[in-house]
């Protein structure tokens, strides 16, 4: 597929190791919460090994925080996501889907309770800024709503552990899965959390200090040639087989969180209020009408710019191929489709138009293994 | 300045005409609401020269249209705005700057009124769409929002009055500056408004039916060549000179319209409510502290990715330079900054960094004339 480059400007914003990332040979961005995201810096399928089997510098900084505090922020983050947050405490990672009053998907942020009334909701690519305002400002909640200043840098691959212990200490150890704590380096404390868009294991470091963020990115480097560090990004192949699914590309407002196979995280039986809860209720009652899945097709390469409509033999649409790539594992194109639920059957069979030929799939779950 | 390729996917959205101006040898891309804004087909300043003196057509399908109806639609729109629209009437463009409950901007959209109960906002760069959702699903409001299936060909330039005639008629010349009615061509209705992104005059066509719009492109290339039609896209020079702001680059929520210039439509007098007017008095009260001016600095070419500081020879800070490029008309670099108001003088002189060099520049009125 033709390479088209990307027209920088101040919108779309640079993060403090773009410089970094460049200096490294980064190969292509993307634009995420109106920032730069690199996508790979030797080719997918080299880093997806890498990955798999070393550890890997990411900038995410494009997972921005929306820091929300004062004395209804408690009211507010609730109000915004079907998941009971009532009992949140300071140092656990909650993954919660945000839906609008239809239930409709707003977002899926990682939402980290800081103290009693600061919250900070870390975001995939939508403004989640301005729907807490426009709900904050109408109700008069008593809040302040911004986006931080932090920057992100994850730490991913099975070598995580060993990285971190050299760069944070011993200390890191006994940070669990889906926990956060502040650790340190050089005299500077870091927010970390023991997550990251990968299924390999791995932290991600919330950078508030963006100078000495820069100190510390070159720290890793230096000391992380023993674990064969790379600098890497979120991996599509990884996440794709992982079952790690991307707002905008597999889901969006037009979905929601039942049909994303987000069922835990939507706390119907709770006595907590949210925009969508009679909506949900509703639709889990009639139930849903389709679900992600995964999907396995045959074919080498796949370059997927737009939904791609899925049919069977009898041409009855099954439903839509949302994100797809090329995986070495299987030896086959994985993808993650919204399918109808008549069709979200394992094995069911598909045909798909790739560059002008047709190709035959399958039905999976997610995650693809 | 080193290019780095746009990775695609279905979250960066394509619009109706991308297979097109890729076809008509698009040369970058830049993201704008979650979907692809062509950059130039040539090079910035044959394509500044060609738009002042012949006609373009440019796919502005970014600037994504909000549709808001029902019985509360006016109030809902009228709270987001500090422009009074208690007497907007269908078939004319209102520009109305949007704020949050502190006057900051969350947008800069054109406004639309069909019809008594149903508006379209055709937006910048940032998902209105959430906060008008949190408004209205906050206030138990009677309306319907969601993103219209709406795609934009712009027709800029001198010639553009010509070439429109030759397509749908004699009538467009009835059209005047900032209104917009209906029209036909092959026997489809469209949208159209004397409006868009140049200040070398022309129309935005509203596309509804995608397919019929793919048809109106293509003969739009077929019978254009006696105007010297060529494929563009918003000129970075052109806009700039013009003293057209860019949400996002120029101004966002940590500025207000007072700063950005907008004072005409900041209607603090009449007594509509929208959610920033109490803040908005009083910041008019107290008087603003910064605002958006032009620039010329010397320079043959700057490629800005994020702002830049100002200074003075005293190494006082006289603002942010947040665009800029070079221009043929002035053999300088022109830009827009914002700038603070003891140094917002014409000809008042500054420093600024580019490339590690220091170049010197001064303040001017926008449009940059």
């Amino acid at each position: 597929m033709k390479k088209f480059p990307i027209a920088k400007s101040r919108r779309i914003r640079s993060t403090s190791f773009s410089k970094r990332v460049e200096s490294h040979g980064v190969k292509a961005y993307t634009v995420y919460n109106h920032m730069l995201l690199p996508t790979f810096f030797t080719s997918l399928e080299e880093e997806y090994h890498h990955l798999k089997q070393h550890v890997q510098l990411w900038d995410v900084s494009v997972q921005r925080e929306i820091e929300i505090s004062g004395s209804d922020s408690s009211e507010l983050v609730q109000l915004m996501t079907c998941r009971d947050l009532s009992n949140a405490k300071p140092g656990i990672c909650y993954y919660a889907p945000l839906v609008d009053l239809y239930g409709g998907l707003i977002n899926d942020p990682l939402i980290y309770k800081l103290e009693t009334n600061k919250w900070r909701v870390c975001i995939a690519d939508s403004d989640v800024l301005l729907f807490a305002k426009g709900i904050a400002e109408s109700r008069s909640l008593n809040v302040k709503i911004f986006e931080a200043k932090i920057d992100i840098l994850a730490v991913q691959g099975p070598k995580s552990l060993k990285l971190m212990k050299k760069v944070f200490g011993e200390k890191i150890s006994d940070l669990k899965f889906f926990r956060f704590d502040f650790f340190e380096f050089n005299n500077i404390k870091y927010l970390i959390s023991r997550s990251g868009y990968s299924k390999q294991g791995g932290y991600e470091i919330h950078i508030e200090n963006l100078e000495a963020g820069l100190d510390l990115y070159d720290h890793f480097f230096k000391i992380g040639s023993e674990f064969n560090l790379k600098p890497g990004a979120p991996n599509l192949i990884e996440r794709i087989e992982g079952g790690l699914l991307s707002y905008g590309n597999d889901m969006d407002i037009g979905d929601n969180p039942l049909e994303c196979g987000f069922d835990k995280y939507v706390n119907l039986e709770s006595n907590i209020v949210f925009l969508g809860k009679e909506n949900l209720i509703r639709i889990k009652k009639e139930g849903i009408k389709k679900k992600l899945m995964g999907v396995k097709i045959e074919g080498k390469s796949i370059s997927l710019t737009e939904g791609k409509l899925m049919l069977n033999s009898n041409n009855q649409e099954l439903g839509e191929l949302r994100s797809a790539a090329y995986s070495p594992k299987f030896n086959k194109i994985v993808g993650i489709a919204m399918v109808k639920k008549d069709f979200c059957k394992i094995n069911e069979k598909f045909q798909i138009k790739l560059d002008n030929s047709i190709v035959s799939g399958e039905i999976c779950n997610l995650p693809i293994i």
